[in-house]
């Protein structure tokens, strides 16, 4: 029920991932007068859908803190309770950001070792697609942080990209390895170790993001959401 | 005697400059035996410029605290020595950009109110062209950072754009009040105060960039760096 001209826009999705994947079944959480007729007209994907209904929807002005006190059956909490229960094996909205990211972390809780969920997308390449996280979950991050996004970009870019092992670089302002503040600097050290799982690249630059030097760009969401929007 | 290519790069900016300024006069500072030939076929320029011979350079990658100390007959410093001195308006250097942020500091002291110098550039944009600073002097900013780069930026964009009122946005994840690290909120609630000199347009996001929302964006070193770079 969320983000813009929602639900035609979130159902003519659906519809287009049937296409690319006709063995996906859905599970739609939304209200029944304005998500059936939409259906109606597209047979395939409604024999492939099951609708619940509900009445509530989180706002997309809605505080974080409120959709999670207060929205326990809207459409986005239902779905989120969908992945939680087993009955669903991941969730799309295109809804309130924020909502969607605290009440998945409550419902969904996070994996041992990761203490924060991150938002990640693919960015266009000179060489093909990268992956790009953190893009504005965590505004202010620690090296933990950066370290636990590493981590997860590489499982992304594993299962999604199907990139065998991809490398991983950390967003700076220079290569070398005095430059960036604190966070960026032990964060390096960390995915330097040689015990580390990943492929870690190094450090790389604002124009590293198009030209594809890596597979995953990590870095916090103050600055990944500007890169992203820049 | 710094940056690609020097020292017939920089050579070549001077007999531009002087094709747009004709009433110019430079001071060089450099290597004799390396400049000298070059101006043997600018006349023009050889006629406007004052050639001052050193052998000492500061090189790409010193740093900052070593070139202070040490390169006090360089290039770079002498430059700087003859702005501090009046004998130049100013100074432009494509060398070493920590040694000169450096040595500048020293040598001409900021102004009064003012923490710490910013780099500065003009990007072009849908609407024509903004000024954005920091670039990366300042990795780390606090608010009043911030306020001062607002101040300096408004200072730049009335003299080298010619306008009499800039807009001066802050560069920021969203629009609302609430969005952003502690830094960016407190430096908006100043500039939003009643005896804010500056004409303060707000939040901006990395979008506005290019779009030419306002005609200052003000931000701290590291996201300005990625941003310009990306």
């Amino acid at each position: 029920m969320g983000g813009d001209r929602a639900p035609a826009m979130v159902v003519r999705g659906l519809d287009l991932a049937l296409v690319r994947h006709p063995d996906t079944r859905f599970l739609i959480f939304g209200v029944e007068g304005q998500v059936a007729p939409l259906l109606a007209n597209l047979p395939k994907l409604a024999q492939a859908a099951t609708l619940h209904h509900t009445d509530e929807v989180v706002l997309d002005d809605a505080k974080p803190s409120q959709a999670l006190r207060t929205a326990r059956q809207s459409s986005m909490r239902l779905a989120i309770d969908a992945v939680a229960d087993g009955r669903a094996d991941g969730i799309v909205s295109a809804g309130n950001t924020g909502a969607l990211m605290a009440m998945a972390k409550i419902a969904l809780k996070m994996l041992p070792g990761i203490d924060r969920p991150a938002i990640a997308s693919f960015f266009p390449t000179q060489r093909g697609e990268s992956v790009m996280l953190d893009l504005g979950a965590n505004i202010e991050c620690d090296a933990d942080n950066l370290v636990q996004f590493a981590l997860m970009g590489d499982a992304f870019a594993r299962s999604v990209l199907g990139l065998t092992q991809p490398t991983i670089g950390l967003l700076n302002v220079g290569s070398e390895d005095l430059k960036g503040h604190d966070a960026v600097r032990a964060a390096a050290t960390q995915l330097r170790a040689e015990n580390s799982p990943i492929r870690f690249f190094g450090f790389i630059e604002g124009n590293d993001i198009a030209a594809g030097t890596v597979d995953v760009i990590v870095t916090d969401g103050f600055t990944g959401n500007v890169a992203l929007k820049t």
